[in-house]
């Protein structure tokens, strides 16, 4: 709680963002929206303006999968979730740490069997507002100064094994092989085809992890592990893309004779839409600045999409270079959006 | 050196293997060629026989590729190679830790500015034999005892990198991308494809090595590292798959807008050829072991591909498990071999 409200019946407005980063991933992915949060509050402390509702800042924990292989742990679980409560009783990190070790080190989650505690409830807030780099090249490309998120695309995301019989690269012959390298290769280009195939600017997909075991130069891969990544605007059509990437993985295990031992689909979240009157809002904010805007979908998803499942939710795109994670120059005015919530 | 024999003015055969192995690969890879050769041996003590000519067991080292990315590094040293040695000087392994370093700790290379004193000279030998593990399904399947090696394959192995721009895997669309990893995924069937037009059924070629650059779920890899091995028994048919996934790499490059960062061949060897006496005493000793046996061509290669270079050589394979590197129970018989020589 930064700033206090003249009116402590009705619910805070609250901003924020998170501060983890994928690997090489720039410095400003989260990190703006929070500090931008606290810097905006404090301006508007600086300029006198007492506000009506209290204003809160959050710090969203683990908005990245890296760690736990769950995207948004902070403000998944903030929304409200029984199975993620329940999934994390038993979830490790890749150095088989698990999550309620992890947390505690961090000073939280003294009891595991209270961590429903922390679910908000639907109105806990009257408005949650979010600042963060666009992750995409169409500001810089056009010159816009703001982007006005009106939807966040639905993501979802699944694990693919297969395993075969290996053996030495020299020694088994062609027709006695079971690649499962080559299976995980074939089905990395069918989730490019699937996603194509759907017509829809909007659909993507993407394998950003594809391991191979043993992962020596002279050793046929016995194992493969991949991890698709696809998300669009429309989640029936997303859906569509997930069940054609599960039929082509069978195919290709079929084909090339090795085993489909996992196809987990990790989550399959519905896309967020944002509230009316807080698009209004930065509509009009952004009209007092002189800043030129755009209404656009977020690609990427966000704590956001989360925070939308209980409270009135905005996001506000700054351009960044290259869609990359780094800042344009650019003077961020979120005080000003904060002003007119 | 083993066994003294009674005339000391001529060479001395040898006989040995490895120790180290590809990870998760079995125990009997190249320990069954150590510890058979220094059973071999005592047999032959025990029994009383006085070799004419000293026997020797060599136990090579760093056969395998994966710690500083040269096969058969002992034996290639041992054959004599000044770029190799020269090479050396510069090499780190994956913790950077220098081959020098590792050699010294080890209680080896002392001065690295003469490692061309551990050449051997030609005809410092009169033989060298190495016991093995076939590494292939045909003599288990046809219950054949003995494979009697008459050549080994030609290896190469190459490295690949590819570099794309990277990015979010929600923010960036589809034609902006330029995917590192699907580039690779495409070269990796391409090798399948190359090896499999070739028309012969000694042509092999694997992807065993296929890492992307950042590994998260949530980005589109920005770099992709492959290694390619291939083989044959003809060298032209093999250089000639070579330039094949040489030119594939190039166009997959251009279409995909990615760079081709390295197309390096790491090491390109010529086949060798096992020595006609040698053949012809494992046939005798074979015959009067009334053990079955197939003449056949080694396609996994070995310390004995670069001993050929210095001494006549020969291979006896044992059959394993499916082709990996479990051995069936089976009596070796190596001493019996080594009396022949």
């Amino acid at each position: 709680m930064l700033r206090n409200g003249d009116d402590p019946d009705i619910p805070p407005v609250a901003t924020g963002s998170h501060i983890d980063a994928i690997p090489y991933s720039g410095k400003y992915d989260g990190v703006v929206g929070v500090l931008g949060a606290i810097e905006a509050v404090n301006a508007l402390r600086r300029s006198g303006f007492k506000p009506k509702r209290s204003l809160e800042v959050i710090l969203f924990t683990s908005e990245e999968p890296t760690r736990f292989g769950i995207s948004c742990l902070g403000s998944r679980l903030l929304a409200g979730s029984e199975p993620l409560a329940d999934a994390l009783k038993g979830s490790v990190d890749g150095q088989n740490v698990s999550f309620f070790y992890a947390a505690r080190s961090a000073g939280y989650a003294h009891d595991q069997d209270n961590l429903s505690s922390v679910f908000l409830k639907k109105g806990s807030y009257s408005a949650f507002l979010e600042l963060h780099i666009e992750q995409g090249p169409l500001l810089e490309e056009e010159g816009t100064s703001i982007g006005i998120v009106t939807a966040i695309a639905a993501p979802a995301s699944i694990k693919v094994d297969f395993e075969g019989n290996g053996g030495h690269a020299g020694a088994v012959l062609m027709p006695y092989r079971n690649d499962a390298g080559l299976a995980a290769a074939e089905l990395a280009l069918a989730v490019e085809k699937h996603v194509l195939e759907s017509g829809s600017i909007d659909t993507v997909g993407t394998v950003g992890i594809l391991d191979l075991h043993p992962g020596a130069i002279n050793s046929i891969p016995s194992k493969a592990h991949i991890e698709i990544d696809t998300r669009d605007i429309d989640e029936k059509r997303r859906n569509s893309v997930i069940e054609k990437i599960h039929h082509s993985a069978i195919t290709i295990a079929k084909t090339r004779k090795v085993k489909l031992s996992e196809f987990r689909i990790v989550n399959q979240d519905p896309p967020a839409l944002s509230d009316e009157s807080i698009i209004k809002a930065m509509e009009d904010a952004s009209e007092e600045l002189n800043l030129t805007r755009k209404l656009m979908i977020s690609r990427a998803y966000h704590d956001s999409l989360f925070m939308a499942r209980v409270s009135p939710m905005g996001m506000i795109f700054i351009p960044c270079y290259k869609g990359l994670s780094f800042i344009l120059p650019f003077v961020v005015s979120l005080d000003l959006f904060l002003l007119q919530c």
